[in-house]
C-alpha cells in the first residue's frame, strides 16, 4: 500500500516526561514537507546521550520526545523541492537540532521509530548494501570516537597516546589511535573486564587506576618518560577530563575531551598546565563533516578498513528497548542494536 | 684591562629573600666554564615576572638571587669547548633554566648585574649594530606576545580576535594578529588610559568591562554575531582566562593562556565549552625556537617591521632599578628599560 504524502501511524518509543521508563505508543508521523525526508528506520543503537536527556539531567532536553539518534534506514518519501534522495536510498540521520511537530524531534533523528522525518541537510546517502543494524553505530559513537583521534587530535604516527574510558567511544578512540600510526595506545579503565576487548582494538597496554595509590596522570607520565602526546577522555567525568589533560606531555601534548560531563559541572586544572605548552580540545561528532564523511566511513567498513560489528554485543528487537538499555546502563555491553 | 679568564667583581641588584627591596651590591662573576658564556649587561627589562618572583608568591622561586631575564649585552669571554661564540658578539639571553653558582641564577639569564655567565645554549647572537636598549625586550615579552599570535594561536588572515589586557603583553599580541592579517583586533581592559597605545599599536575596537553589566564574554560574543576566531589572555588572571575562552566563536574558537597566574590558582570552564569545538592553549616565549628565532626578530625589528621602540616608555640608569618597579607597578608604562 502506497504510503506516500499521507500520514503513517506506527510504533515509538515515546519519553513522556523526564526520569519515566519510555513507552511504546502508536504514533502519527507527517508526510515530509518541503527540504524534508521521511524514512523507515531499520536499525538504531542506543547512545549514552538518549539515556542522559532521559534522565532529565541535560537542561536543554524537551518532553515528550521520541530519542534515538544512532539510526539507520530507508527513504520512504520525500518532501518538496528534496534533490539528493529519492525513495529507496539508504541513509544515516545526522543529529543536526530540528523541531517543529508535535513531539520534539531528538537531535533532529528521533530513530526510536519506525518512521521518522528528517531535513534533507540532516542526513548522509550511503552504501545501499551496508548492513544497517550494523552501520547505524557510525550515525554517533563510532565516527565521534575516531574522529577524536584522526581530525581532532591528528594523532602522528610513532606516537604515545592515553583513552580514558574502554566504552563505545574509546575504542572507537583507540582505532582511530591505531589507524593513524600511534605506537603506544595505553587503555585506562577501572574495570578490569574492558581490558581484553581494548587489547583486541589496538590497546597495547592497559591501566587500572585502582590497581596505583597515585593519581593516574602520575602513573602515566611516569609510564611515559614526561607524558603523553595525545589523551581522549571517553567518560563524561569532569576529574577524568582533568587527569587527561594533566598526563599529557608539557611542551605538545593535546588532550581532547569526547564524553559528555552532567550539566553544571565544571572542568579545572592550573593554567601552568596550558601554558607550559599543552593544549585542551573537545570533539562534536569527531570532527567530520557529517553529510560528506558518513558515506565515506561506511565505505572504510565495507573494505573492512574500520570495525563496526564488533561493537555490536546485542542485537534485540524494537520492542525490546528498555532491556538494551539496562544492559547499557550495567555496563555489560559495548553496543546494543534494535532491530525494526 | 683584561678581564678574561679572572673574577668579575662588578653590581648586582640582589634579591636576599622574597619580599624585601632589591639590594644593589657588589658581586663577584666566575669566569665561564665549559659550555658557558659572560657577558656584559648593556640593557634589560623589567617584567612582571621578576616582580612576582621578587614577591616571594613562586613556589619555585629561591634566595638569594640576581633576578631579570629580558636583557642584551656582549660577550666579555667564552668558556672551554664554545664555538658558537666570541667576545665581542651582541647577544641576548634566552631563559632555559640552568643553575649552580653560589647566587642562583633567575631564569637561566640574571640580567640584573653587569655581567652574568650564561650557557651557551641560553644565548642568541644578534645583529651588532640592533640598540641593546630596545631589543633586550626580544629576550621575553614582546617575543611572548607577538608568537602567541603568529605561532601559538596561527591567527590566520581576516579573522577576528579579542586581547584580554593591554599592557606589553597585550600590545605585542595585538601587534601579532596584525601583522597576520586580521580584520578586526578588539582591546579590551578595564583602564581606559590603555586604549589610545592600544589603538596605535593595531586594535580596531577597544572594550571596558566597566562600561558593561554583562559579563565581557557575552558583550564580545555579542559584538562579533558569535565569538572571535582567537583570544589572548594577558592579564595573569584566572576569571579572565575564562571570559576569554568563553569569547570565543563555538566549532573553532581558540583561546591562548600568555599571562602567568598566582600560584594555586586554577581555570575552570563547563567542557561543553570544548566539546563544542573551542581549544584552550597557553604559549610559553610565544612558541618559538629561541636560539633561532630572536635573531630574526631582530632582523624583523632592524627593517622597522617589528615595532620595539614603541614599547620602551622609560629609561633608567641601572642604580635605579626600584623605581622601575614602582613604575611598573603603578601601570604608568609599558616597558622601563635600564641601562648599565
Amino acid at each position: 500500500m502506497a504510503t506516500e504524502g499521507k500520514v503513517i501511524r506506527c510504533r515509538a518509543a515515546v519519553a513522556w516526561e523526564a526520569g519515566k521508563p519510555l513507552v511504546m505508543e502508536e504514533v502519527e508521523v507527517a508526510p515530509p514537507k518541503s527540504g524534508e525526508v521521511r524514512l523507515k528506520i531499520a536499525a538504531t543503537g542506543i547512545c549514552h546521550t538518549d539515556s542522559y536527556t532521559l534522565s532529565g539531567s541535560d537542561p536543554e532536553g524537551v518532553f515528550p520526545v521520541v530519542l534515538g539518534h544512532e539510526g539507520a534506514g530507508i527513504v520512504e518519501s520525500i518532501g518538496e523541492g528534496v534533490t539528493k534522495f529519492q525513495k529507496g536510498d539508504t541513509v544515516i540521520p545526522l543529529y543536526i537540532p530540528q523541531c517543529g511537530k508535535s513531539l520534539f524531534h531528538f537531535m533532529g533523528c528521533s530513530t526510536f521509530s519506525e518512521y521518522t522525518v528528517v531535513a534533507e541537510i540532516s542526513l548522509a546517502k550511503v552504501d545501499h548494501m551496508a548492513p544497517l543494524d550494523k552501520v547505524c553505530l557510525l550515525g554517533c559513537g563510532i565516527t565521534t570516537g575516531y574522529g577524536a583521534a584522526v581530525n581532532t587530535a591528528k594523532v602522528e604516527a610513532g606516537s604515545t597516546c592515553a583513552v580514558f574510558g574502554l566504552g563505545a567511544l574509546g575504542l572507537a578512540a583507540i582505532m582511530g589511535c591505531q589507524a593513524a600510526g600511534a605506537a603506544r595506545i595505553i587503555g585506562v579503565d577501572l574495570n578490569p573486564d574492558k581490558f581484553k576487548t581494548a587489547q583486541e582494538f589496538g590497546a597495547t597496554e592497559v591501566v587500572n587506576p585502582k590497581d596505583h595509590s597515585r593519581p593516574i596522570q602520575e602513573v602515566l607520565v611516569e609510564m611515559t618518560d614526561g607524558g603523553v602526546d595525545y589523551s581522549f577522555e571517553c567518560v563524561g567525568n569532569v576529574a577524568i577530563m582533568r587527569a587527561a589533560l594533566e598526563a599529557c606531555h608539557k611542551g605538545w601534548g593535546t588532550s581532547v575531551i569526547i564524553g559528555v560531563a552532567a550539566a553544571g559541572q565544571e572542568i579545572s586544572t592550573r593554567p601552568f598546565q596550558l601554558v607550559t605548552g599543552r593544549t585542551w580540545k573537545g570533539t562534536a561528532f569527531g570532527g567530520y563533516k557529517s553529510v560528506e564523511s558518513v558515506p565515506k566511513l561506511v565505505e572504510e567498513y565495507m573494505k573492512k578498513k574500520l570495525k563496526v560489528d564488533e561493537f555490536v554485543t546485542h542485537t534485540l528487537p524494537f520492542e525490546k528497548i528498555t532491556e538494551g538499555f539496562d544492559l547499557m546502563h550495567a555496563g555489560k555491553c559495548i553496543r546494543v542494536v534494535l532491530q525494526f
